[in-house]
């Protein structure tokens, strides 16, 4: 009846890898990993990725465990040399960045608890951690009187909001709850389907009115929701790249006398591509007018909450029904959370479950109102950050991330290479080279085609040479109403100075210079 | 022009947590912390949720970041001693567990190289060794031939199946797919949406069968997709909690008769509540005949495909469209992290997403075909967890476990005390305490109840001393055909040893008998 796997197999191999006693060896090996990829600044490895697929080629699993010696040589000799330094200070073309070095433990410290926030049993402290957590954001978006909060921890129904594995999953939420809800008063979507209750409604289609700068995660949650991806329903946008409030209403007005129904307006608040931000406050006051659930994807500038000097920008946030804010973006943490804020609590009934074995009604199970089940702890990186960094900790990066773009788009703009595409409202812009022979030609179909084509060979030789680097999109130029290939800057790296963002134009400029000669 | 913010203030705290070198204080501090944790036998602090949530007033985000002393002290006193030890050999009553610990210093290394796996961009050596993960899990389940297999990693249209949070996301992902492939020729939902798809079919409704003790997530996908939660159709259970085929193919035909649409079926390799698993090769051959997307939840079980002795349980999962495995359950790894794969890359493609700026057509990047967005590269624990203990490793670990929960089955079976609710077809069982004036009676609705009162009283009892656990449930009981409070097992620990549980036993024992001296 004895276990014959426990104590006497300890000195095992796959036992001991339970032992409470660390892997001592292992475990130095990885430490060590850890200092050499943090000194190393090349960006990007050579190899292409068709050569580097090839040297990943089949592999079965193993019929018996390997050493640990194995998995070292393979994580130093294929893993870290062909992987991303996205902590570089040139790497100044995507939204993931350098971490503060106080997460490194803490996620340590999260594997070792393994907790599972989805229900009190299996993560106590961590529930209200995180009920903690969100109601701190909460009141910095919302801000309802202390009173308000002040027992919030303690009552089940009070939720603030979600802590999801990304703010796609938050805005997919808040598309939820935002057709559950404004569904409502003709049936139960969650219960019945959306069939029979548009069909009862006599609608035959929901729709989600916002950009066509909008994440593509909305358009993807549509489909998912079973509203389809053509029920997102682009607004244009002005030449700062932010919505058109009257084109809005003209929709919004088109939408009621073709009875075709509004599951939500969405706003964003600092756009991926050029980091603009919609006019909050008056699409906050259309949605009222029309009774329309308004959602705002904060995911990339939610953090500005933090700003003195930049908080205006997202004035009117508070006066949506659910907000989206990334914590892997700029509120510096790993990737893999973002939280999704409720302004009232009722929000979340909506979309709520309950199970027997796992999340029970009326308990502080904080899986009763996430999409996601299990899920790991990462309410200490939150919290760590918000009270090491503090307000004006953030307030300090951010503020200097926006001062360097602008900056940047300043001395882009006085440059007679390039050419600024959008003026930055806060810490993300695109711009172009533009090759010698084209510089000063007029505008044309073949001109423009033959820039396009030039940009992406660039983009392409920089990551390739991997001292430098920024991404590229297609952005639709109001000015010549052309689709172009840009080039995209994200200054979010805290100690991006100006002189690294020069240096990157300066590679660019030198590639430039090959490229056109081998042309 | 300079930025302001670079090196002259690296000595300021807030830029200082940039800075390459390790905060070696805040390191020391949590690495003791994680020491003392694992050295601690307590499972859970006495305090009540009610106590708990006391403690975490209400805080607002500080204005200037606090000295991470203060930080340091709060983890001391405040969340390490109210954490659940989850690892503790007596904790033998939810799916999480102890982990191995070579994941502690990789889930440092995770962190430092902060790759978002989303595209090849930011993560590039991550996003082959996560192709070649999944093809390693697909040979297992599918087992194609090695060519197949061969240029696979090389190849963007060759796609395995996706990384996930977790078993969550990943049912959502097979019921999306089910919904879209089998509604594909009469439409593109996601596209056009499911309202005017079914309307073009002559539809009214799209359904899922499973039984009732599919995870909850099932309901969940149903609600978000917008099939609704009433769309879940409950087949019934044999005596051993298995899905009744015949009643499966009752089914089948009413919805065929009634114009009912199947959007897919779903087998359970491992029911959440009593480790039970369905006929999957019987399943396969009605999914078969009646042409419908057959889903495998083998989140629980599909780590038994390294047992040579229990993998005839998932006899029939290679023909399933898509299967579930979870990666936090008996793969050993960290919470949040699962997967799905497919049986043919062609699942995939329905409900594929690219965007200019970050996942191009054609390209290799993983966010192609995620639900997810930015996410960390898990796979780091998948590929060492696979390849440092082989299949013989898990065979070892899951085999013990399987053995250890049926000796105390057995055991459970033959005490008077208790009384055994349901046989384990792997680790997973329930049963329940007879309190001592109750035991001889014979069955009325009275006594179940009496009986269900003490047992919630003792789980709850159990859980505030804190020395051991088990979970509970309700259990619709097929002998009395009455619902149940059960005791449940799981034996996910590699280290409890039937010692172990039988004083799991004599605590409740000595628990319940001062409870029955209480009333």
């Amino acid at each position: 009846m004895e276990n014959p796997l426990y104590k006497e197999n300890l000195v095992d191999s796959t036992f001991s890898y339970f032992d409470e006693k660390e892997n001592v060896g292992f475990k130095n090996a990885i430490e060590n990993m850890v200092l050499d990829y943090l000194a190393d600044e090349q960006i990007n490895s050579p190899a292409s990725t068709e050569q580097l697929a090839k040297c990943f080629g089949f592999k079965r699993v193993p019929e018996e465990g390997q050493l640990a010696e194995t998995l070292i040589q393979e994580l130093e000799e294929l893993i870290l040399p062909h992987s991303v330094n996205t902590g570089s200070p040139y790497f100044i073309g995507h939204m993931t960045s350098l971490l503060p070095n106080f997460l490194r433990p803490l996620s340590q410290l999260i594997t070792t608890l393994n907790q599972n926030s989805v229900k009190v049993e299996t993560a106590k402290a961590a529930t209200f951690y995180e009920k903690q957590a969100l109601a701190m954001l909460h009141k910095e978006i919302y801000g309802y009187s202390d009173e308000y909060y002040k027992n919030l921890v303690g009552d089940p129904s009070k939720i603030s909001g979600v802590v999801t594995s990304g703010g796609t999953i938050a805005n997919l939420m808040a598309l939820q709850c935002g057709r559950d809800i404004s569904l409502a008063p003709y049936g139960d979507v969650e219960e019945d389907g959306i069939y029979s209750v548009l069909n009862s409604a006599g609608f035959t289609k929901s729709v989600v009115l916002g950009t066509h700068l909008g994440h593509y995660s909305l358009v993807k949650a549509m489909g998912l929701l079973g509203m389809g991806r053509s029920g997102y329903i682009q607004i244009g946008t002005d030449d700062q790249q932010r919505l058109k409030v009257r084109e809005l209403r003209c929709q919004l007005e088109r939408c009621r006398q073709e009875k075709i129904h509004v599951a939500a307006i969405v706003g964003i608040a600092g756009t991926t591509e050029c980091g603009s931000f919609d006019p909050l406050d008056e699409m906050a006051d259309l949605a009222e007018e029309f009774g329309v659930y308004f959602h705002v994807d904060a995911a990339w500038g939610g953090a500005l909450m933090f700003s003195d000097e930049h908080k205006h920008l997202l004035k009117g946030v508070k006066r949506a029904d659910s907000v989206t804010i990334d914590g892997h973006k700029q509120l510096y943490l790993p990737m893999g959370i973002g939280v999704l804020l409720f302004k009232t609590p009722e929000k979340a009934k909506h979309v709520s479950t309950e199970a027997d074995y796992i999340i029970r009604k009326n308990s502080q199970d904080l899986g009763r109102v996430s999409i996601e089940g299990s899920r790991p702890a990462k309410v200490f990186y939150l919290q760590a950050a918000l009270k090491l960094f503090g307000k004006s900790g953030y307030s300090e990066i951010l503020d200097g991330c926006i001062s360097v773009a602008r900056n940047l788009s300043h001395y882009i703009d006085q440059s007679s290479e390039f050419e600024l595409l959008t003026t930055p409202q806060s810490n993300i812009f695109l711009y172009r080279y533009l090759p010698t022979a084209l510089r000063d030609m007029k505008s044309s179909e073949e001109r423009e085609q033959a820039i396009n084509d030039f940009n992406i060979r660039l983009q392409e030789a920089q990551k390739h040479r991997g001292k430098t680097f920024v991404s590229r999109t297609k952005f639709m130029s109001p000015k010549i109403n052309e689709s172009l290939v840009a080039l995209r800057v994200v200054i979010a790296n805290p100690l991006s100075s100006l002189d690294h963002c020069k240096e990157v134009l300066r590679d660019q400029l030198q590639l430039a210079r090959e490229l056109e000669k081998s042309i």
